[in-house]
């Protein structure tokens, strides 16, 4: 049953405010009363919408992973080539870096707090993950075999999470120069560099 | 003053215990209470060795910083060239991702749950991730001008920390074989592969 627009709109306010703590604090440094202070909402409002914190966290995760495939996509034209787009993704990532509430990836410190490959916020962070690696996969295999494509993405996968593993540490600008570089030269050595 | 060495025994095996639980379980996930249960000491024990958790966090950190580096050390012998040093490090992480107590690395998830950059398990995270880039990079400067040894240290930094995610969401395997590939291709035309 949809939710009236009202319950829908305090629904998306939680998500938000959650989204905000969590991401500054951590999930399990955030208590459901900070949350329900800062979003000026009733306990029983909340418990009606998100019976229990792991349900919410995974609707952040979900939400904050659609917003992060929309901007992407709205990044990628139709007639870029496949580094084009590569290079688009990379972008993204300098801008977050540079962005004054960048705190890390919240995917990641998600997998960190809830290392049990059966829970469902571990799920929600590796859907995430897995999304992105495969839109890796899906651009270079415009230019490379399967198989080829496959293991570049992993590689340039795994450049982007140690960049902004770095970045965090705040080291965001060699982070990007130097995951760039290494990225070129990745595509340059696989043949994908059109 | 040294501790007596009853004192001194008994604060180890607070600190390995403390680390098995924080790996486990997380940070924030693990009270203090947990830890003087599972190291079956008296809580004055406990708050006499660390007055806060914070303290007790930090040396965590340190002891496991200090093991990665003697392990580290020991792999890497005086006769060998800076690609087998580099291969003996992937062969370490290699090891680890295999081994049935792996759950991630503990130094990204002290970050994730310790965001801010003046508090003090956030410097001790730091402190071991500066020392494997600057290990990277000095076993580099063997054979690459210094700007350049620094570049590609940070590019093998970054592969390491993207395979730990990776190999934490269950996909060891392929995070290894990638990270191998895409290194040996760095080194490679950097010239640093002899």
């Amino acid at each position: 049953m949809p939710l009236r627009p009202d319950a829908a709109e305090k629904r998306k306010h939680i998500v938000r405010t959650a989204y905000r703590l969590f991401k500054r604090d951590g999930f399990h440094a955030t208590g459901i009363d900070k949350i329900i202070t800062e979003a000026e909402v009733a306990k029983m409002t909340m418990y009606r919408h998100f019976p229990s914190k792991d349900g919410l966290i995974v609707e952040v995760l979900d939400w904050r992973a659609q917003r992060f495939k929309r901007q992407l996509n709205r990044l990628a034209g139709d007639a870029m080539t496949p580094s084009e787009k590569i290079a688009a993704i990379f972008d993204w990532h300098e801008r977050w870096f540079d962005s004054p509430d960048f705190h890390g990836c919240l995917f990641q410190h998600a997998l960190a707090e809830f290392g049990e490959p059966a829970h469902s916020v571990f799920e929600a962070a590796t859907r995430q993950k897995r999304d992105l690696q495969q839109r890796l996969q899906d651009i270079l295999a415009q230019s490379l075999p399967d198989d080829h494509a496959e293991h570049v993405a992993v590689a340039l996968f795994m450049l982007i999470e140690g960049a902004t593993v770095l970045a965090h540490m705040g080291h965001g600008k060699a982070a990007i120069v130097s995951a760039r570089s290494a990225a070129t030269k990745l595509l340059g050595s696989a043949g994908a560099l059109h």
